[in-house]
């Protein structure tokens, strides 16, 4: 897997040499400890996941922030009878290297390694799946209630640790307003990363001082103040969301009174989530209630080490670093083409520029996905709505029926909490909502819960709804275009990782809506490769590859999987003897499965062989071995190909 | 029609009669009456809604309620420049009786006449189609910024008419969480509904007495003590939900500050939603305002008819009424079979009796699902967690690892919105939730935005999945008893409306998954029908009348969508000629693409024809009306027989 070797290095991390967390191999060993060890431990961990994050790449900052808390949750709690729910997943790292998993650790998200999130297939310590953000307070809140209505279990403790983003998602609200409901034990950690300021905050600063309200709000103030101002900051765009976190805090706060205690949930803090012995104090002392509670804790992303404590979300998932120097090492060749996100990015600046109508939406992703481009050059037209897809979408369907052209960016994963909004609020009504599916298809090591491999199935079924994915740069960009002067929704799928070319900076011109193009067509080909987005490559390749073995095969980039090409499907369909069609998603009701049903509803009889990802979870490893062992790299390609060759023959 | 008479009347009510209504033929007529003859409108429009609801069946409480809100609205607000989202819509009937609908109201919710809910399609007045709860914030927000960034457009207004059920949902959530991100001049009136108390609600009343708080929420307390004590009381069950109102109004409330003024949002109120002057005089006041505020409005479901105003729940949507007594008229036959929710409902009481480890789950639709019989016997293992489907799948998932058994119940719609929670929350872990997907196929008259045709293609690519749908009560028993007594995810899809029979209370078994059944086999048969679901009785139909005219065709159940039976499968493919699939859902996607893709996949180079919903929107009409439209009713199903069977001879 030469072409992954910036994301993985050959340096092993020493196995030993991490003081009192050699003596660790579960939990039990951590409550053997005298209290006064635990923040010897804690450092000894950090320096754990410095030495192995800098060779072997996964989430640092938050990992970092959450030490204390997860060591002192294993101190107290009686783990894995009591349970923890982490929310996001990524922040546990510490609890994996706590929980039996110290040497799997070198193998973090390699494939057959340890996952980044946690995983219940993994560890009796996995209580569950938490890789989408929000879902960890519904999901605690039914294990608690589950416990306390079995027999032998009424005792089990569960605890739901959750960041201070991830809390302001609709789901984790709808939990929050059923938390009280019926009688449960539920402990809310709520850590709340604290982040250093900047310039545009003074506005926030201003307005939050100006707040007349109780002492009690005086006194939480100086606290949360900083515990949420991060959310107004990090991203590098900061102006749109001060007003927001504001809000959330006269909200969270205000006076004697606050959101959780109004939502019957008992409330303590804030406290410092960093000092070990406090927190392990607290919980003590509130393990036993029989209510639901909430403790804040204030945290600070990359805690312990100052590089990350100074720019935390660039170390959000720095890749590889120097651990001496927090230098960071980028093995990129640098005439490497732009990633897919940075041309939809510049692509979208450029359209904003010529077209007043255009807008830009996303959800907490403004850099992930490169909204943030247009983010710096139209503030006033470009929207990062938080961590609410559901809201990005209807919101953009609300802004179409003004006359406005929404391109919604959202990875292909997340764009899943949106779909009734897709159907009911853009579908339905045909809106020009752009959605523009980012991270689609196989994303390599964050693994099961980050594929985006579902997309083009569940749209495919949405009447009205159009979807295409452009096979290289220019082709992105004449789709973007092509939907700013086209009506009603249009979906845009490209995956993660870098495109094709250095010169994607192509004259944008309309082309055809459902309007596929051969790339490769010879004299005497008897199957033909027809594939949708940049897999496109691997399919020449594999073609390529059978010529040299005398096997012809010819090949479409059909662009659209709705509407399907059908002129050209048919023509297709009676000069070759098979298909083979390939697409970077599953083959339960994709692309392929549209080939096959039209051919069969069109008295088409020809083999239609379908290559994609299967009807099974597909985990984490590089993209290019996951896609291999879905059979459609190059090589599984050329298998195939090979294969329908032989039946006809 | 006939067998829909229950829910059609041969009265039309008179087309004048309705004194200032009669003068009213756009907003424009409202708004040239002085402000003192709108008490009379008012009264004019509530005489004609009973006239015409007591013989065409609609949602009838929740219109009457909004009365007065939208005579303010279109006599203050410039509509059509100015724009109106209702969420719920179905709380709209008096807007479209002002808005040139009043003649076309006598056909509302039938084939062909208007639909129940705000359509774009039908009036420049609806902004938005609001079918789903939760949405208007959010799409409404998207208006009034589009409006504020279009040169002419500046000075629009955009107002979200939201109920207090709706607003709980973690979409409207989002929303509010955004509202002042972004200059925007956007109202949003909440429209309260009061309702009477029972005894149950004893409890809340001592403890919102016992609440000692500022003078501001002892001013506030009594009027939103009544607002939002129906939420713990309408529905039959009660109980469960009055905690988590308590504590709604208590982070409603809390002394100067409200949870509105928290998010920056200008909040007046409440006022009395039934005081059309003085709602206009505060919307005057207000509606210049450049900035988001809420005005809180105090509204009784079912005004001004009093047996809907003592029991709002029951007339929410009553079917056939005598206006003068409230008496409701039932055509139905006293010796019907049950409809398939109650048969669900009792059999889910009786699962619940033999295993502990049964719990129920429903998302506000406890009488809907008839889940309030389990409520009833059952409360402590049973959840209604309000409008929050994602909460509820993801609150299953973790009742789940509990070791706990969750019949999750939901309207195939409203389902949509938990998508990545099914994906994530229970498919990824493989935990044990039984998905009963009540509403499944066209639902009728509630129409585009209530049909549930989608669930099977968005459910079939989501690996472990397991999917089926029963066509007798006897088959959906077993299936839950045998979800009870297996692994994994399984959903279960039924219709709305009446079962088969009577004699439903068969002894439930396991039967074998992905296991299908032949229901009818004859010599010399070529073509085949496979369906799945109640649809086989339509089936039926068709191949007797096909028999009457010399054509044989087979007819199998397959029960299973997901996993297929592949051996029967085969066996069918290689006895038949021609198969044709028949499903009541989407064909893009679905059943008939499983039996399509497998037998591509497996060399059975055997016709399929697909019948199912159309990849266009399904409107309203009777379900037997749209069944037909689509093809796939007994005359559907036998024409594509007959043509199947006509191209192999």
């Amino acid at each position: 897997m030469k072409q992954e070797s910036a994301q993985s290095s050959s340096i092993t991390p020493a196995k030993t040499g991490y003081g009192l967390l050699d003596t660790i191999s579960s939990p039990a060993d951590v409550r053997a400890l005298r209290l006064e060890q635990l923040p010897e431990l804690c450092a000894d961990i950090r320096r754990f996941l410095i030495d192995h994050l800098s060779v072997n790449p996964g989430h640092f900052a938050s990992s970092m922030g959450a030490v204390e808390i997860i060591v002192a949750l294993h101190y107290v709690y009686d783990t894995p009878s009591d349970h923890l729910f982490w929310d996001v997943g990524h922040q546990a790292y510490a609890h994996k290297i706590l929980t039996g998993r110290k040497e799997a650790f070198a193998n973090q998200r390699k494939k057959g390694g340890i996952s980044g999130f946690p995983s219940p297939l993994e560890s009796d310590y996995d209580t569950f799946v938490t890789g989408h953000a929000s879902n960890s307070i519904s999901a605690a809140l039914g294990r608690a209630i589950a416990d306390r209505n079995t027999p032998g279990k009424e005792n089990s403790k569960t605890v739901a640790v959750i960041g201070d983003a991830s809390i302001s998602g609709g789901l984790a609200f709808e939990g929050l307003n059923n938390v009280a409901n019926n009688p449960n034990n539920l402990l809310i950690i709520l850590n709340d990363n604290e982040m250093s300021i900047d310039a545009n905050v003074g506005g926030l600063h201003t307005y939050l001082s100006e707040l007349t309200t109780s002492a009690g709000y005086n006194k939480w103030r100086s606290k949360l103040y900083n515990a949420f101002r991060r959310k107004g900051v990090v991203t590098e765009e900061g102006k749109g969301r001060i007003q927001r976190f504001a809000n959330s805090v006269k909200s969270l706060v205000s006076g004697k009174q606050n959101i959780f205690e109004g939502l019957n949930i008992r409330y303590f803090g804030p406290f410092d989530g960093h000092d070990v012995i406090k927190i392990v104090k607290i919980l003590n002392d509130i393990k036993d209630m029989q209510t639901p509670h909430l403790l804040h804790l204030h945290t600070v992303k990359g805690k312990g080490y100052r590089p990350a404590e100074e720019n935390p979300a660039k170390w959000h998932a720095p890749g590889l670093f120097d651990p001496e120097t927090g230098e960071k090492i980028c093995n990129d060749a640098k005439d490497s083409p732009l990633p897919w996100q940075e041309v939809f990015g510049r692509t979208l600046v450029e359209l904003a520029a010529k077209d007043d109508r255009v807008m830009g939406v996303t959800a907490a992703m403004p850099s992930g996905t490169s909204i943030s481009r247009m983010l710096a050059e139209y503030p006033e037209r470009t929207f990062d709505v938080g961590i609410s897809e559901g809201h990005a979408v209807t919101f953009s369907a609300g802004l179409a029926t003004g006359g406005k052209r929404p391109f919604t960016a959202i990875y292909s994963t997340f764009l899943q909490r949106a779909y009734d909004n897709i159907v009911n609020d853009v579908c339905i009504q045909g809106l020009p909502v752009t959605l523009c599916i980012d991270r689609a298809g196989i994303v390599g090591e964050d693994g099961v819960t980050h594929h985006g491999l579902l997309d083009i199935a569940f749209l495919r079924c949405i009447p009205n709804m159009r979807i295409a994915a452009p096979a290289d740069e220019k082709t992105l960009r004449n789709l973007m275009y092509t939907s700013l002067h086209s009506d009603g929704p249009l979906a845009i799928r490209y995956p993660r990782g870098k495109a094709t070319t250095k010169d994607w900076q192509t004259e944008m011109e309309v082309i055809e809506i459902g309007k596929g193009r051969p790339i490769i067509t010879q004299q005497g080909a008897e199957v033909a490769v027809l594939t949708v987005g940049p897999i496109l490559h691997e399919a020449k390749k594999a073609i390529k590859a059978l010529e040299e073995k005398g096997i012809k095969a010819d090949l479409y980039d059909m662009i659209w999987v709705k509407p399907l090409d059908t002129e050209l499907l048919r023509e297709i369909a009676s000069s070759h003897k098979a298909i083979v069609t390939v697409e970077d998603g599953v083959s339960t009701g994709g692309f392929g499965t549209a080939v096959s049903e039209w051919c069969r509803n069109n008295g088409c009889d020809i083999a239609v062989h379908i290559l994609g990802a299967p009807d099974s979870w597909v985990t984490h490893g590089t993209v290019a071995q996951l896609r291999h062992d879905c059979g459609y790299d190059s090589e599984g390609i050329e298998a195939a190909v090979a294969s329908a060759a032989r039946t006809l023959s």
